[in-house]
């Protein structure tokens, strides 16, 4: 089994020259520089390769299983949380208020693709504490903040959200679990299901974040309102003491992340489970909404951890596997000689590179959103909005082709589940459903992003997309950028074609929202990979080397992965009346 | 869970009217009617709902296990493998001197699909026996025929293909395995890995076909040969007696097919196993090209089996699963009725009609080459060399993305494995891998296929192509026709570009050779769906509804899957610099 190496190099480079986190530097009250943004980063890889990592094939094969109520999670996760949380990572870019150490989110997000690497199933449950902690810091009382998130951000309690129940899964409007008042505080009951985390051992408390309806509330969405129902319900000192009527009731068997315990939860079996409103009566959903974009780049971070994973542990099989002879015929060959294994793994590398790229820009906007005032402020907002569904949805289903090409690079070993490359395969196959299916994604980015602005910020990207690209074309003489241009081009057609499709049937119209997403996920990601060209070529640092594999892998995809722009293009432009076309009844045969 | 239909309409029209088995009646002794036809594949059907089919998901949670030295199956295997056998399927296109029913090739493809689709596991058994049973046929002595071929045609013995080593997966001439000269027979040492279906309890026998060295053989694959190696051997009554000194040493622990055991086998750990040669010494290698059509168009047959079941397994859901609201917002509707599910299923059913338009083209092609004489024997045998790796590589392919969507439709529940779907993806996942990798079919395509005749099969099939589509086109203004025309232009282009590539260095040329196998593959699709649709539009048994339907998969195919093949064709003609260029320095980074 290989082992994983946190790639700072490349994340450095990521940061520093494509995602310009220098843009961010001006709101930060301290300023990092590059040798703490090493120092962290590198303690941050230490602590994914050495602790984190080790126990992934283990959790994966052990799981987690439910006994007298509780959920047992798997051997050592208890301990590398520990580690997790006294490393202070989950408080990294928490308010300081209530102890968190304020940091920009782009760091949080580099600190992840390691963490999220070197495990995913462990990974989701410092995720999905922040997620709680999100919802918390932006939504609750002064009074809730202070009882819960200090314990929060030190990784002493655990954090959970609770939306899915059975008929209420992408479509939140059906949720039913009830909540009553009483006194100051409600009562909740009904049952949760898909809750990541939902139980375990790591913490001495874990805070769940539960969606439920008042009575009398309005009907659909407007009528959910967001509770806090810890296990334990605190003491006047704060502490954790009563058990609350919240029990796990059974943890579900998947295809993958199997040490991460996905648990349905049954809330109010007896008197009802003690919860407290976050943020107004009705306003869940809201709140939720204010936590998605975060939540949803996550899950494309995830994307490209889980891919740099698998291309490492292929790289590594390719450079030691020997079958068939070299070139010359003079001796046997290591694979990552032979023509179409190079194929794949620049497939993969390549790619990686282009959504490395994206999510660190994504998450510089991010921050800007954040942090910046006025006009920067407002351009932030709108351009992380349209950023998030291609973060989230084109990333994960480029990662299902990079974990399935690393199986593939393995041959028949990669079906055996001891070399460990099947385990990325099929942990990944979550990413493209969970926290709005890449569906979803695609509707979103068609409707909610482009459609509702009628096009404007989606046109001001390509525009600046159309800028960088003809400028790096004439000073640098760049030839992927010229070729990139055409697909600007395509681009803007197909964007004039989705509106004009949305304005006439914004339900048809969306059948055109999955090809749109790919098409604008290769452009951008061209666009990152020739200004990572750019950079690298113009850098003073960088060996030669270096430079040579960033060219290898920018032509590459520029050649042979944005070539699919053209497929999703002609689909848009040739395919609607064949989108329109079709009903259930052309299934009846 | 789903039950699985065989879908006999289908598999009918794709034989009558697409593959046009009429061309094979001239050769046949006893043609066969229609009636003959549909009886064969409604009983094949039954027996595939009906007995193997409800055991596929109890395998999969099962497996298969060693005790004592034996493999012990999952439950209800046995039985299936008796009903099966006792039923006549495997002897179906067996020779009738040995006791099989001589039908023609075609009609146990059109079985298969059903035994693969039901449970891909469990047909890896009959399915490696034919194979053995085709080497025996092909290659062996009257004498070992008659002691064999009887029985193993009965299903009362099964067979296994013994080929691979540690060091010699995809790199045959490796083969490190021993076979010492003993009076008429010989003494086989060594071991082998991958072995599907090694050992089990569901026949009285198992005949492994074993590729070892001779004393003093030549180097590479010029020294191997081919032994018979039974479980357990022969008395003079040609009755199973004592056991051979072969040993299953241990089962993996796979992705997939877990129900279908994958062994380790030990071939003389004592006294040598004893082994019986088959055809002339040095030449198995040969003996087991012979085979190659056959069984890798098998494996191709195996996405299109698995791609079926997971795409019945989504419409299924898809009709019943209600999330958000119907188009005109009156009521909740069932995720069917929206559009980006929709584009889903036809990507899947599109797809599975040009694959399934494919296989049975390819059989029929494959039965000419047996059975015709003359200059349609010669072509026949060209044509289907050339088609071999399509049908194994471009089906296998889709296979990955139809049961990836499968998955998809059903969102969070198809993570879950109760649900059954992610089943067919996890299984699917070899087909990619065996019989030769996808690699090594798109390098036969480039190489052995297309540079070794200098091109002219596969301009000739190009040519056919176009003929076809010109004339329909003209006749019928199919507007799919004149589409699909501009792509034969481009992939003549390609064609030229490759073999200019292969001239020039045949080692580098294949790194163009992946995506030239995929730009036939959609290619070919489109030519056989259009001809579906043609023929559909002018059936005078089909009904209105079939007929929509049909017009439906094939409009689709050719304005949203087709459109691929622009990917392939641009990387073939502009990205060939960047492959030259790749060499492992470019992933030092």
């Amino acid at each position: 089994m290989s082992e994983y190496q946190y790639p700072i190099k490349d994340i450095l480079f990521s940061l520093q020259s494509v995602a310009r986190i220098e843009r961010v530097t001006p709101y930060l009250e301290d300023p990092i520089d590059n040798d703490l943004l090493d120092a962290i980063l590198g303690e941050a890889g230490k602590l994914s390769e050495q602790v984190i990592a080790p126990i992934n094939a283990s959790g994966d094969k052990e799981g987690s299983r439910v006994e007298n109520g509780e959920v047992i999670e798997a051997k050592g996760f208890k301990e590398a949380f520990k580690a997790y949380s006294e490393g202070g990572w989950i408080g990294l870019s928490g308010d300081p208020q209530y102890g968190g150490q304020g940091l920009p989110s782009y760091i949080a997000t580099a600190v992840n693709e390691g963490v999220q690497a070197a495990n995913l199933a462990f990974s989701l449950c410092p995720l999905l504490s922040l997620g709680a902690i999100e919802a918390i810091s932006l939504h609750a009382s002064d009074e809730l903040k202070s009882l819960y998130l200090p314990k929060m951000l030190a990784g002493e309690w655990a954090g959970t959200m609770n939306l899915t129940e059975p008929n209420a899964g992408s479509d939140l409007a059906a949720i039913a679990c009830k909540a009553t008042p009483e006194g100051d505080a409600f009562r909740i009951k009904g049952q949760k299901i898909f809750i990541t985390w939902g139980d375990h051992q790591m913490s001495d408390n874990i805070i769940h974040l539960v969606l439920a309806r008042l009575p009398n509330a309005p009907e659909g969405v407007k009528g959910i309102s967001l509770f806090i129902v810890p296990k334990f319900i605190l003491n006047d000192d704060g502490e954790p003491a009563e058990r609350n009527d919240v029990q796990v009731v059974s943890v579900e068997h998947k295809m993958g992340i199997h040490a991460s315990p996905t648990c349905v939860m049954s809330f109010g079996d007896n008197d009802g489970a003690l919860g407290y409103l976050v943020g107004q009566e009705n306003e869940g959903i809201k709140a939720m909404f204010t936590m998605m974009n975060n939540a949803r780049q996550g899950v494309g971070l995830q994307g490209l951890a889980i891919s740099e994973r698998a291309y490492q542990q292929a790289l590594e099989y390719a450079k030691e596997r020997k079958q068939g002879m070299n070139a010359a015929r003079t001796e046997r060959a290591a694979i990552i000689e032979h023509p179409d294994v190079l194929r794949m793994l620049m497939t993969m590398k390549s790619q990686i590179d282009a959504m490395r790229s994206l999510i660190y820009v994504a998450a510089v906007e991010n921050d800007l959103s954040h942090l910046s005032t006025g006009e920067q402020k407002k351009q932030s907002i709108a351009r992380t909005a349209l950023y998030t569904p291609i973060v989230k949805g084109w990333i994960t289903e480029q990662a299902q082709e990079i974990t399935s090409l690393a199986v593939q690079v393995h041959g028949g070993m990669g079906f055996i589940e001891e070399t460990g490359v099947a385990q990325h395969a099929r942990d990944a196959r979550i990413l493209p459903i969970y926290e709005g299916t890449n569906g979803i994604q695609a509707i979103d980015l068609i409707g909610r992003k482009l459609h509702s602005d009628n096009g404007s910020e989606m046109t001001k990207l390509l525009a600046e997309i159309e800028v960088e690209l003809k400028s790096i074309a004439q000073t640098a003489q760049n030839e992927n950028a010229t070729k990139t241009l055409v697909i600007v081009e395509q681009a803007k057609k197909a964007t004039e074609a989705c509106l004009a499709s949305m304005k006439s049937d914004s339900v048809l119209g969306t059948g055109l929202a999955y090809d749109y997403m790919m098409l604008i996920g290769y452009l951008v990601g061209a666009w990152l990979q020739i200004r990572a060209q750019h950079e690298s070529l113009q850098s003073d640092t960088m060996g030669v080397d270096e430079k040579a594999s960033w060219s290898c892998s920018v032509d590459f995809y520029c050649d042979h992965i944005l070539s699919r722009a053209f497929g999703h293009s002609h689909s848009i432009m040739f395919g609607k009346t064949t989108v329109d076309k079709l009903n259930k009844n052309a299934f009846n045969r």
